[in-house]
Order: structure tokens, then C-alpha cells, then sequence
């Protein structure tokens, strides 16, 4: 192994974490920001091109047009849409996996967990059909065709999922995205070398491949999982490094493709399986939770609570998961799976296993997951666990920070779970927020970055402020799991709200920040949105209502926040995309685009004019709306 | 408009062209090299980063990693599967829309301009029927049902096209590709944030998209386009500046849809249509060929003599061309269609309309091509281009070097063409290949660029290389608009040849440089290298046959370099992709890929040193096969 070549990390709102990560003796992303923190000024603006030989070229003042001619609009636009695209891709990819496992158990007449959610989500659909696997058939066939149609059909469920007024307005913009597969295609094309040179044509390619992302990556991901894992309970759990329980053989999940390893879950705890584990020493199997599917599957812990130790942490927490020495294994299944686990995946002697190549770790084993092979699958998983756990205890220092994390987490949360709490009805939400007691609210949701201020700071104290000025804060993604491990998705933090909002909190037993889970679970957060404006009437737009993705990571987070903007949401970043080297780009996204959808970006990376813009908003939209001030 | 800022210009093998180029006051992509000659070595290497809002990261040797853990190997693999997966994209788009095209001629009992090449495809689908629009139908739907299958099923055409041993080879590697489309789209996903890491997997990846792009983007492309606009007949063509008429109105076409402006090609020659040039002052309309469109029109230009005026250049001769003043409309339908052409198409006067929303410039008009509409938007052109030459001739001077170009350039070379030409049979080329006449075999294929020495000069140069030692070199691409028009593409061009290919050329009254049109038909290149090894019973990589794009540009010639790696060619770069800063790429490109297909790639920027080592290759190739040396 490498030692630590630079020993200063970057700072972490999680102050426990950021102890462990500066006390390793092994790299981590954190240490790393430290090498890399001079940042070329062309990529950050977006004006260097690398489509062909005779670049790369890179726009300056001097030099205002590439070899070909594109100027920096072009150069921009083409940049960001690409990255859009490959976004969307992703999350495609896991919606596309997820209704092929919905097809399979419908098929084979596996488990349906979540019986209400398979009816909702065919009413929506228009399917009547009595028997649930053949109904779970039908749901995932439908979502399967829309994918792959080409670009020049429509997709079907987009008008009946979509919230009218909001169809309506991407019709008139000619936005509503043929098929989801096909027009991610086409952007690549489009973005390619001597193709489109239109920026305003591109961008609008953006917000059509927001829609996509939006209803079918993100929205039908979480409905078609509720079906096939249970649907979100609301209740407390356990957070940080103390969720590892050295007595078990742990298996450390990273991924967003949570219906791939639900196999594995739902065997880990068979009695022959729990044998294979106490044959090693072991009490038995344990899941530890890290990035997106530990926030899903801590969304759904009800149903697991046998197996599910807790969520130990969000992306940029991994490599100091494994590094406590606790982790025996590791399957993946696709992203946030930082290639900066892999040298201390080697030191810890973790063994890797990969079970989508488009997330292969370079030194992990792959094995392709396919539903037929499920128990074979699960069986050698088990087995490779067993091997590793036996292998490498004896010669591996445990150091687990038992004072990390929160044992009070309220999670669980989902568009049904709350209306549910609220008691089947969003009007309590309404008359809280028309009486003002709830000032608004605001949607924190997407990645974590390690440049906005430091892990997770941004998020945490862009955060804090919202709730101290009455705006109920809505998390979705990594950005929760850096919020609940420093406390804020304890009911405690109520003392951080404002006066009102405390009161709210208080009086409901919850926290002021709630935790949605996995950033697919921002399609929940939209899902409350559409459920709030159609209660009330009225179109998105007008809700006292803002995003935020302060830290921002990924290409995904781009194409997520491409359906905000395309709802009409105001969605602000502390970290611009690479798109400040265009005037067009820039005045499109922050300014015009408010006549287009209503929805604009709003650049700020201090957080308190952050959070003055945000209240501002809100504010007014509560002035439009007639709500008391 | 802008006067030229920089009138140094690169140098071209053309220098009739350098001469106008130089003379002109508008800036063009050649006097911007200039401006743009200073390289980001981070870029060029493919060590630079921007998938995330971390970055953007660069490898340097006290960085070797970026902020997630990704090392050159994992950076530079990415950058690359995603290059040649976008163009891959590219190639793809356009067999769909062209099997698209094809469809609808068969559903509407459309003229069948190639009854012979449908019959051979359909041979090659196992298609029978008599019907011939039912059996273009089928034909077309066997493509378009191939490449919009999911990944995880095969493609069925693959096997039926591709040679046997090269089938067993793919399979051994496990590159056989599942549905194109999806293909490409996971290839995008694998190279998104903090999913592979393992650059092997992306490379094989690559491969596995060389193929689609090899058997659907190109040669089905090439052999659809057969059936719907008449196969290539070899005949003597003008090319150069030459070829603009200003009696006539003359429209300029870029792209590489050819079908797309089949229904206007057929009717600007109706006597209506001409009549209405006529009230316009002008003899009728021409099409004037640019980028690979016009290399396609061409070839095929046995069937369009009255409409098509001859090729004028390649990618880099339009925005000249423009400036000549002899265009009175462009019609654009996919690229090499440089951003470069708009501020002069402003300039000049000239519209353009853009007829494939992924090509849109900035300033062009948009008309979605429908095959429904085409008679309507024939029309429509038909009349904007008589509107802009009303308009403009008048307040345009001409400028048109009428001592540019040639008389006689051989055109119309394809793999059935020359097979007719040698007999129907492929033995008179293998007898004087192995009788040591013929040396070997070069394809010279690919784009132009303006960096590889300049404007198709490290082609031109490499090419009078190749010939003088007795190896035929075949051309399809930009890289032959540059050939042609400084006349190696001309029967005289025999006199630069070696003694023995010197007495061949002019033996058959061929020049030792033939044409085979557009980048397309790189495919009917590897037709007749399937072919020939077919005759003699070996595999591809055995052939004494090298390629070579010594000036590719753009992410598409990369995707068809990845076709010819695959088939186990030998495959010459004067520009390496941006992949030199990981070992790894360039070790398992440059050399364990032999071992793998038997193809290699081979980065040599020395003109003799490039010609050296690729008659080596043969020298060895004819070797093994126990030819005379």
C-alpha cells in the first residue's frame, strides 16, 4: 500500500468522520481535494472541446472560436448536454433494470411486497388486471416500451404520470421526450463533433431529458421498488460507523439498483445461510449501508430489520467505511462506487464483487446479474463473504468509531408514509404552511461534494439556515446521508428551527429536516410537489417551494435538476456546472428559462445569500398566492 | 462580419485552395489553427477529468489520482469509450434513419434504384420474397429490429454479415453486440461518475461498438443507400472548385443522410421545378457536393449526371467554398457540417436549412425531415433556394478559381463495382497481389484534418509513400475529397506509382488511388478485405492489407478505427486519440490487442516512418502466406 502521501483533508461537516478520515494512514477523496485543488479555469467554464484532432481547443478571449468555428456557446451547450445525457443514461439504465426484476418476479410469481403501491402505480398506468403478477407484468412491460420507443413516438406515460399544467407547458415547448432511450441517444449525437451548433436547441434537448429522468428514472424507480420491496415506513434508526456490528459478517452494499441485491437480502437471513456464517464464528450476515441503496434500503428497514444494520454514510464516507476494517465484502451494483475504494479494498483485504459491468471496478471480480440466476448468484455471494470474513479477521485491526452516527434517525419517509402521518391528507401540511407556521419548503437534495466549503458543509449549513428561517427542509439523496449523520434528522433538532417550525416539529414528534432517502427518491420529493399543487389547484410553479442541490456531484445530478427546472422549480447550486464560459447558456438557465417553465438555476456559493435568495422565493410565492406574510 | 484577425493560415496539400484560403477576408477553420495551436498537454494525453463537480482533476505525477481515486488508466479509458461510443452514436443515427427511409419507399411502392443490391442484402437477411417493396420492408425492419434491441440480446445480422473467423474471434472475446443502440447507451453509462473503473472492460467495449459501427453504420448504410439511389458505376468526374456553375442555382449539400435528399435530387430535374429556376434568371438547379454527401453523390453519379455538378471538396473546402460565392443554399442533414460556415453563410448571403434537429446550426432553419412530408419540404427548398439566389446574386461577387480541381477522377469504385471491374471475380487482384505487382493493399481512409501537418497533407504525403512502394491504396472519406482534388485519384497519378504498380495502373487505365466515396463506404473497404480473404480461404488479419486514417478528426473515425481493430487490421494514426497519458490504453491498443483480434494500432507521426512500418506489415503478411517478397 501507499502511505499517505499529503496529510491535509478537506474539512467535513461530520466532525467524527473528518477525525478518522485525517488519522488513516491511506488516501481517501479527502485527502485528494488537496492535490487537486488548482482547477483549470477552461473545464470549470466549460469552453474546452476534445471532440477532435485538431483540438483540444479552449475559447479565450483571443481565441473566441475552436478550429471548426463553435464559438463558446456552442462549445458550452454541447459540454453540458452531453453531461445531461449521460445523467439521464444513468438513471435510465437503473429503471430499465428495475422493470426487468418488476417482469421477472411477475413471472415467476415471485414476492410482492407492496401490493398498494402495484395498485397505484397501474391505476396511473390504465391497466385493469386482477392477478398481481401478471399486473406487475403489465406495469413493467408498459414502462419497458416507453424506453425503447424511438425518439420520433412519444412516450405514453408521460401524460399519465405528469401533472397537466405541466404537460401542457412542455408541449408548448415541444419538450415531451419520445422515447427515453432514444433521446439520450440523439444528445450524444447532437453533441457531437461538426454537429448541432444551437444552444438554445440543445438546452431545451436538456429539459426533455429531465422529464425522462425525472418520471421514469426516479419517480418509477421508487414505485417500481415499493412493489418489489415494501413501500417506506416511517420510524427511527441508526446511523454512522456505529451501525457495524463486528459480530457479523458484513456486507457493504454501494449502488442504486436496489431490486438487484434484494435477492441476496431476502436469503441472507435463511437459516442455512445464518449457518454457513456461525460455521466461520460469526453471529451471522449483516447489509451496511453506503451511498444511495444504503439510503434505500434504510427507507424501507421496516421490512429488513433482521438484516439491515443501518446506513453507516453517503458517498464520500466509503473509503473511511472500509478503512475501519469492518466491512468483509463488498458487491456493488452500480455508482456512487468511488475508484478510490479500490487500494484499500486491497489493504483491508475486502473481496469486490460487481454485479453490472457498467459499474466494474477494475479490481473487483464481475459477475453478471441476471434474475434466472439469482440464487446462484446470492449462494456464491454468500460463500465469497464466508471466505473473506474467515480469511481476513484474524489479520485486520478493527477500529470502528462507536461514537459516530445517531441512533434516532427518523426515516421512512415517502409521499405515502407522510400523507399517510398527516392522516391521509396533505391538508395539515397546507394549513401549516398557509398559516405560516411552515414558511415553505425546500427540497436539499442530490450528492455530496467535497469542494462547495468541504464534505457535506455546504449542505449542512445552507440547510440549517432554512429551517431557523421556517422553511421545512425535504432531503433526497447523499446529501441526507451527510445531513442525518450530524444530527439533523433526529427529532433534537427541532431546537435548530425557527420558532414556528419548532412548534410544527415539536407538536409532530419529527425532525425539521426528513429524510427521503436515495437521491431517486428526489422523485418523491416531486411527487409531494405535484400531490401539493393538484390539492391546492394550482401549477407547480406556484408553490412556495425551491430546490436546492448545493453540492452537487454527478452528471445524474444534472439530469435530476434538469426536471426541476422543467417543473418550474427554482433550483439552486453552490458549485456552477461547467457552463459559465457561455453568456447564451448562463442567461438561459438563470434568467430565461423563468418565462419558459417558470423554473430557473440560481448560482450562489455563499450560504447565507443562498438562503436569502431561497426565502425570497418563497416569500413571494406566498405573496402571489395570498398567503399571510 | 469580422474582418479575418489572423491571416496566417495552416498549410494544405491543396494549394490551389491554401492560395484562395490565404486570399480570403474572413477567418475559416485553417487560419485558426493558428490561434489555436497551443494544446492542453492534459487534454491531448486524455489525463483531464470533468465528470464531476469535484473536478475538473488532472494526472500529473504528483496527482496521480483525481478527488474520487480514478488514475490516468481509469480517466483516460473513460474519455476514450465515450468518444468512440458518441460515434458510434453517430453512425448508428444514420443507418436508422436510412433503413427508416428505405421502409417507407417499400411501404409506399417507391422507385427501387438498385434491384441488384436489395436482392444481395436480402440474400445475406436469409429474406425470401418476391414482392421487391415487401422485401425492402423486411430488409429494413431486420435492421432497424437489430439495433433497437436491448443489450442483453444479441443482434442477429451480425453473424449473417460479418466473416465467419472473425465471428468465432468476437465471441471468444466476448464482444459480440447485443442491440447497437443499447450498446452505445451503456457505454455511456460505464463511463459516467464513479461507475467502471477497469479500462479492458471499456476497451473490449470499444471493440464490441467498432462492430456495430463497421456492419450497421457503414456497410449497411452503404448497401441500403444502394437499393434506394443506384449503385456505384465507375466513371471518370470533375472535382474542384470547378464544378460550380453560376449559370445554374446552385445548392450545396453536407451530411452523411444521402437518402434524406433522395426526393430532391429526383425532382429538381422535373420540368416545373426547372422552369422556376428559369423565371429566376438561372439554366436550372445543380447540386454541388461537399463533406461526405457529396462524396456519396459521387460515387452513385451515374444516376444523377443532369442535378449533380461534381464533389467539390472535402470538410475543410467548404467554408471556401462558400466564400466563392457560388452557393445559393445549403442543405444540411447531418455533419461534417462546421460552425465555421455561419458567420460566411451570413456573409455570402446563403440559407441554410438543416433538415436533422442533431445537426441544427445556430443559424439555419430547422425542418424536421419526414419522409411523409418530403414532397412538401422539396418543395419548400426548392423555393428558399430560388428566393436566395434572387436575392443575393446581384449583391455577391463571385469568386470561383476555375483552375481548381480535375477532369478525370476515377469515382464510382465499390465493392461490387471493381469486382465487376476485375470480371466478377476477385482473382485477377489476388494473382497480381501474389505475383509481387501489387505489393499490398493500403486503405487511406478517414476525415481531414488541419493539425497532422495540415490540411490533408499527412495524407497526400503518405499516400505518393505508399504507391511509390507498390501498394494500391484505397480511399473513402475526406481523406479522398483531399486526394482527389490534388489528383491521385486521376489516371496521370499512375506515373508516381513504382515501377510494377505504375505497369498495373496503366495496364487497366486505373489510378493507384481509388475512390470509394464517402467515410461510409470504409465499409465497402472491409467488404472487399472480407471478400478477398473469403477467396483465398484465411482470416482478415492474414491479408497483406494495412489500414490507415492518418488525419482522422472526429469521434466517429475513432468508432471506425475500432471496426477495423476488431476485423484484426493493422491501423495507422499520424494524430494519437487522447490516450497516451495511460499506459495500460496504449499498451492493450498499441500491443496486446494483437494477441487479442490480431489487429493493432500503430501511432506514427513521420510520414516515411508511417510508410515504413506499414510496408513492413505487409512485407510480413506476405510472408506468412508464402508469397513472393
Amino acid at each position: 500500500m501507499s502511505m499517505c502521501g499529503n496529510c491535509t483533508t478537506c474539512q467535513s461537516a461530520d466532525k467524527v468522520l473528518e477525525g478518522f478520515i485525517g488519522s488513516m494512514n491511506m488516501e481517501t477523496s479527502h485527502h485528494r481535494v488537496e492535490n487537486q485543488k488548482i482547477k483549470c479555469g477552461f473545464g470549470q467554464q466549460g469552453v474546452c472541446c476534445r471532440l477532435c484532432a485538431n483540438g483540444p481547443c479552449r475559447i479565450t478571449p483571443k481565441s473566441p472560436r475552436g478550429v471548426c468555428g463553435a464559438n463558446a456557446d456552442t462549445i458550452v451547450a454541447r459540454n453540458f448536454l452531453r453531461s445531461v445525457s449521460s445523467g439521464a443514461a444513468c438513471y435510465l439504465h437503473v429503471i430499465e433494470n428495475t422493470a426487468l426484476n418488476l417482469k421477472s418476479i411477475g413471472e415467476t410469481n415471485g414476492t410482492i411486497k407492496g401490493v398498494n403501491a402495484l395498485n397505484r402505480v397501474a391505476e396511473i398506468f390504465n391497466i385493469e388486471e386482477e392477478d398481481m403478477h401478471k399486473k406487475a407484468v403489465l406495469v413493467a412491460e408498459k414502462v419497458l416500451s416507453d424506453i425503447y420507443k424511438p425518439r420520433y413516438e412519444k412516450m405514453e406515460l408521460v401524460e399519465k404520470m405528469a401533472y397537466k399544467p405541466r404537460v401542457e407547458n412542455w408541449k408548448k415547448l415541444n419538450i415531451m421526450p419520445g422515447g427515453a432511450k432514444a433521446e439520450v441517444f440523439d444528445a450524444v449525437v447532437k453533441t457531437s463533433t461538426n454537429l448541432s451548433s444551437d444552444p438554445v436547441d440543445m438546452l431545451l434537448h436538456c429539459l426533455n431529458l429531465g422529464i425522462s429522468t425525472g418520471l421514469y428514472g426516479l419517480t418509477l424507480t421508487n414505485l417500481l421498488n415499493d412493489v418489489m420491496l415494501g413501500e417506506p415506513v416511517i420510524r427511527p434508526a441508526k446511523v454512522g460507523f456505529k451501525v457495524v456490528d463486528t459480530d457479523y459478517i458484513n456486507i457493504m452494499i454501494t449502488g442504486h439498483q436496489h431490486s438487484t441485491i434484494s435477492h441476496l437480502q431476502d436469503v441472507l437471513n435463511d437459516e442455512k445461510m445464518v449457518e454457513k456464517a456461525k460455521k466461520a464464528g460469526a453471529k451471522g450476515f449483516k447489509l451496511v449501508g453506503c451511498t444511495c441503496v444504503g439510503q434505500d434500503l434504510q427507507l424501507r428497514g421496516e421490512h429488513y430489520k433482521e438484516i439491515f444494520s443501518g446506513h453507516a454514510g453517503n458517498n464520500f464516507t466509503s473509503e473511511a467505511l472500509i478503512a475501519t476494517g469492518g466491512v468483509d465484502i463488498i458487491v456493488s451494483e452500480f455508482n456512487c462506487t468511488l475508484p478510490g475504494i479500490e487500494p484499500i479494498v486491497d489493504e483491508f483485504m475486502v473481496k469486490m464483487i460487481c454485479l453490472d459491468d457498467v459499474a466494474k471496478k477494475a479490481n473487483a471480480e464481475y459477475i453478471q446479474y441476471s434474475f434466472e440466476n439469482r440464487e446462484e448468484i446470492s449462494s456464491y455471494i454468500i460463500d465469497e463473504a464466508v471466505k473473506s470474513y474467515t480469511s481476513r479477521r484474524d489479520k485486520i485491526t478493527m477500529n470502528i468509531p462507536k461514537d459516530h452516527g445517531y441512533d434516532d434517525v427518523i426515516t421512512g419517509v415517502s409521499e405515502q408514509s407522510l400523507k399517510n402521518f398527516l392522516g391521509g391528507t396533505w391538508e395539515p401540511l397546507v394549513d401549516l404552511i398557509a398559516s405560516g407556521k411552515i414558511k415553505g419548503v425546500a427540497g436539499v437534495v442530490g450528492c455530496s461534494n467535497l469542494t462547495a466549503k468541504g464534505h457535506d458543509i455546504f449542505t449542512v449549513e445552507l440547510t440549517k439556515e432554512l429551517i431557523k428561517r421556517d422553511i421545512i427542509v425535504l432531503s433526497a439523496g447523499c446529501s441526507s446521508g451527510g445531513l442525518e449523520n450530524v444530527g439533523l434528522m433526529s427529532p433534537a433538532a427541532a431546537e435548530l428551527a425557527g420558532e414556528n417550525l419548532k412548534e410544527v416539529c415539536k407538536s409532530l414528534g419529527i425532525p425539521p429536516v426528513l429524510n427521503f432517502g436515495p437521491c431517486l427518491a428526489i422523485g418523491r420529493l416531486e411527487l409531494v410537489a405535484t400531490e401539493l399543487a393538484e390539492f391546492l389547484g394550482i401549477d407547480i410553479p406556484q408553490l412556495p417551494l425551491v430546490l436546492s442541490a448545493p453540492q452537487w456531484l454527478e452528471e445524474q445530478a444534472l439530469a435530476d435538476g434538469a426536471f426541476g427546472l422543467a417543473l418550474g422549480l427554482p433550483l439552486h447550486l453552490a458549485i456552477p456546472p461547467f457552463i459559465t464560459g457561455s453568456k447564451v447558456v448562463t442567461k438561459v438557465l438563470t434568467e430565461d428559462l423563468e418565462t419558459l417553465t417558470g423554473g430557473k438555476l440560481i448560482l450562489e456559493d455563499d450560504v447565507i445569500k443562498a438562503a436569502d435568495k431561497l426565502e425570497e422565493i418563497v416569500v413571494n410565492k406566498r405573496q402571489e398566492l395570498g398567503l399571510k406574510l
